[in-house]
């Protein structure tokens, strides 16, 4: 099979810089088009971006031309991923879809939308059977928009999820998360607002968890042209700042509709989940969904973020909520399962299943 | 009034330092006596300790001889306060109680005992309607023993108390902590534990909490000999620990047994809450017990923890929990009113209502 | 004496915030006008701040309204404190100073300025000498402009001036800053650049520090017109950026042009260097303009920056070097004495002085 | 050529956990005996250890039975890398040596014997020549001692061996170091002690700082039986530890005894210098041993302690240095090239010498 040509929108910010560090060796993938605001346009990638990641930027990218996010300029690309921020990335993407071009974004803008799938990889992958009324709609042969998962929605739904595939309905959900100074972008997150600090508000990110819990976690109905929302699984959130750089982290209880089982019986379920990305062999997916770790004082983000190259959620302290039924910690990564590396294992689902 | 000549026990600690600094300019009580671990006795307290605190040691004090924690040595002391570790606290609390001191400890040792008062000054003073009775069990004429909470459970009672006041019981608590590594003491938390991490556990924090807070709550029996614990609260608690130096923040949950409040009507409560050690005109009493913050991102540890000088509880971000009732954050300064302070203003409530 | 009327331009930013703590509560100052950018103007200061400080905006600036830095809308100023950003500070620090006003600005604009003082209160407050001339100049009847040092130089030239007086002059200095991140201001260093890491590059620092030593401690030539500057002391810096919050720590080596004095001489001299400012009785002058520190892990940040209100520079580990002739580490509190601090002291200088 | 047994002393510190992995899956090692204190002996590696590596443990070490570390356990070794505290390494390295071991070592109590060689891989593997010298000293046969240099050392040594190499010896060097934690071990430095803070002191570090770039710089005497110490460079350390993970900072100036060389020639002898250890192919040696940064703000800590996984020094900001004669700053990653990683690669370049 011939690699598919890839195009990055945003690719100057940190989630784009982390799909460039994902698809730079893929093995289906290969980087064709980088496209950034009209500031970089024009510019060398590394001429254009305030590299960030700990690993440098790879030799086959540096010197390729930054281009304008527009979608004549990556309409001969197979698959474009979009890292952009919410304020452009409506139109953007949109143009995209309509040059008929796969596209996998990780904004915010799109994952209301009815006819459009919102896939946490591990999760809900059979919502791409959507696809085909999508690209009815839309009247297209090829292209079609996905979106993955607010980060911090992504390290929930996953243990959620393999929850009520073993004991069925959840229904009430409370989380606090403690998220990562990188989720933000850069410069994101001015330092003296989180040396020595905690911030407890992320605009938008407590709303973002109590909906999209609902979409994931739902079905595609019977038809295939919609979205049954789960409407009996009350989600609370609170989200806060930490001083860490990456891995959010968030403690859960959970309140299950059909009565409570045993932490054991738990940690099995979370332990044998698995998901078609696994089964399908994509390159990405980790070899478990979900890590689960028995010591008392794990999962911690410097030490577990980086567990399964960074797509699995690490899940500890499995206990006895007294309020609600169970409660637990966990871990997710937040760049790369919880944005870059979610769309890149989507886009390889994508082509395990023939839409690509 | 004379000043009344206070004893402090662990005075090299964290907590200890603390209390150095609260008592060395106090109107009412002196510091007369140091003590400290063997390793420490003998030594000029500036030889003794390993000082961590951002103001100096008062001049008073650095030339003061520590002593060995033995009872004899402070019998002069008409108070006591211990900020010893609990492997230590057990002996000689009690023997200083045998020799007729008044005794204000941190420690967690005595704080189940069914005729000690566990006390948070801005919540339950009452409960020092039971010295009498303790007096009698254990034959003082002017001894008693006092502690006072976890740092956590302290931050959580002052805002739970004032909604129990106001709307009646809370059926159900759900707390998560993000707490700060002064509260682990010295040497503590490693830095390589907690730069660019959290640790999901603190051993027997969550415990402390879920326990605590019914007896705290709850009431002095009619004849002034127990303690009634508060039962139909249940609180589930997580605790972790942060990269912040002091303050300790709290995500909270509630459920209130007879229906939901307002918003509105939470925040006046909050505001409104007062207590008798305002009344009283204790010199540590924070003007109000609880300070309400209306700003979507605050409280934040290093810009609220000094609010009323660390002895207050700020609260913050009051709003509907759509799986409880109503949910907030709030933010206590672990080692002032979360541990020293306490003590402190829990001896001046004990000096007013003339038990010293 | 009536209490001075005092305007405070850049009112908003992080050394306006400084001013504001340090002018709220002052004897012989009070604020009567702020100043910000036109986004700010015409807003009550709590709303148009983004305040960072640990202690709260003081009640009687909440409600001032903030005004545009125009010149005649603070003519009826007696002093006017400037922290501004260099890219404005240049025009309205004129078009005050031209409106007779005593001006006391932190910016870089008039540093270098051959009638401009550059005065750091504790080192050269002689150099207010100048004053007469540039009035002169400017056809002035009570207005003048000073400047204050960069918050680096300024932590420097205090031990370097007690040093100088006492041996006299320094052939070669080379020092290392290693500075936090309040010294950049609000949004300032983004926390991706700073946490677990460091930054070796700070705009122009150096190049500042390298200068200003020699404006600083020459003299004022004879006809008190113009200033000699120090040709012979040679200082070679550099400048990293660190994560701290508050505090330039520096590591500095000196060769003394006639011959290296013992350490003990050199810390006698360090200890009792004394300066006008303490002399004419400021009340923000420090009892010591440098406190010696003996031991060996001192000074720290966290520790050390508040010594003596933050307007001391606090000097430990002085042994000799092996390369030049003797060492030392300083700490410099880099928002007190090292911007805002230094400008107050000025100005209390003037008054003493009969400037103002 | 079969895979050389390796034993690993001091398993358990930090130290001691870098070179499991390094070792785990290396192509000429192969870990057979670990050894640390008689608390951990006799337990699974994976119960003995405090495991602090963002890497899991490896499977193949998990369960090893952890050994005490005497010599005859350890008689079966091809090598021995110590990451053994001062404290104990003493006795314990001379053990297996005497027991005819090659014993790699990064602790100090042999770095100044005058027949142990102390090898900077990158810098003087010709010091391997005093071996022979060394066995028929201690009559061995296939044993040998040699230890690698202090962490921060090893950063500085880099460089100036290319300089030195390019425009012959330096007369003086200034160094200050801002160290990171991990150099420290765990437990190490306290949480409270570098969160918001500098600690300007690291016992004994800039003694060994002064002294060891004597010896490693210096040569092998003519008849291979000892070391002629340089001692016309003279080496003026400070050293600090700062917030950061992993990696040592350095700002270095330096003078040339026969002069000034321009910057750019300064770049060029850096960029240019090779090592044996490229030369001799061996596995662990970065494809440079000095890589030039060209970017003002550059190297950090957090963005380029893995460059070349770790085994390089990255130099920036090369410039004049208005007091000695060029300035510059570099970073080298402490527990990797500055301890075990330079052990390993000693030892291959003993593999490759035939010496093992």
């Amino acid at each position: 099979m011939a690699a598919k040509k890839v195009g990055i929108l945003g690719a100057t910010g940190t989630v784009g810089q982390r799909f460039i560090l994902l698809l730079s060796e893929h093995p289906i993938f290969t980087i064709h088009a980088l496209g950034a605001s009209s500031r970089s346009a024009g510019k060398e990638y590394k001429d254009a971006v305030r590299w960030k990641q700990s690993k440098p930027i790879p030799d086959n990218v540096k010197k390729m031309i930054v281009k304008p996010c527009e979608a004549e300029l990556f309409a001969d690309c197979d698959v474009v991923f979009s890292g952009l921020d919410a304020d452009v990335a409506g139109d953007i993407e949109m143009a995209m879809l309509k040059k008929d071009i796969a596209v996998f974004s990780n904004a915010k803008n799109y994952r209301r939308d009815p006819i459009v799938p919102l896939i946490v990889p591990t999760v809900n992958p059979d919502h791409f059977d959507l696809i085909p009324h999508q690209r009815s709609v839309h009247n297209l042969k090829k292209g079609f928009l996905i979106t993955n998962a607010n980060c911090s929605t992504t390290g929930l739904v996953v243990p959620l999820k393999a929850l009520q595939d073993a004991f069925g309905p959840l229904s009430h959900v409370i989380v606090n998360t403690q998220q990562a100074i990188s989720g933000a972008g850069y410069p994101g997150v001015p330092s003296l607002d989180i040396l020595d600090n905690i911030v407890p508000h992320i605009g938008g990110e407590e709303e973002k968890m109590e909906w999209e819990v609902g979409k994931i976690l739902g079905g595609v109905s019977e038809n295939k042209n919609g979205f049954s929302l789960l409407e009996n699984t009350i989600v609370s959130a609170t989200c806060t700042r930490v001083p860490v750089l990456d891995g959010h982290f968030e403690t859960v209880s959970v309140k299950f509709a059909n009565g409570c089982p045993s932490v054991e019986d738990v940690c099995k379920a979370l332990e044998n989940y698995s998901s078609d990305a696994e089964k399908l062999q994509c390159h990405s997916a980790p070899a478990q969904p979900i890590v689960v770790t028995y010591d008392a004082d794990r999962p911690q983000p410097r030490l577990d973020r980086e567990n399964l190259k960074g797509q699995t959620v690490t899940v500890g302290r499995v206990r006895k909520c007294p309020v609600l039924d169970i409660k637990f910690v966990l871990l997710v990564h937040n760049t790369l399962l919880g944005a870059a590396g979610s769309s890149v294992l989507n886009a390889e689902i994508a082509v395990a299943k023939g839409l690509i």
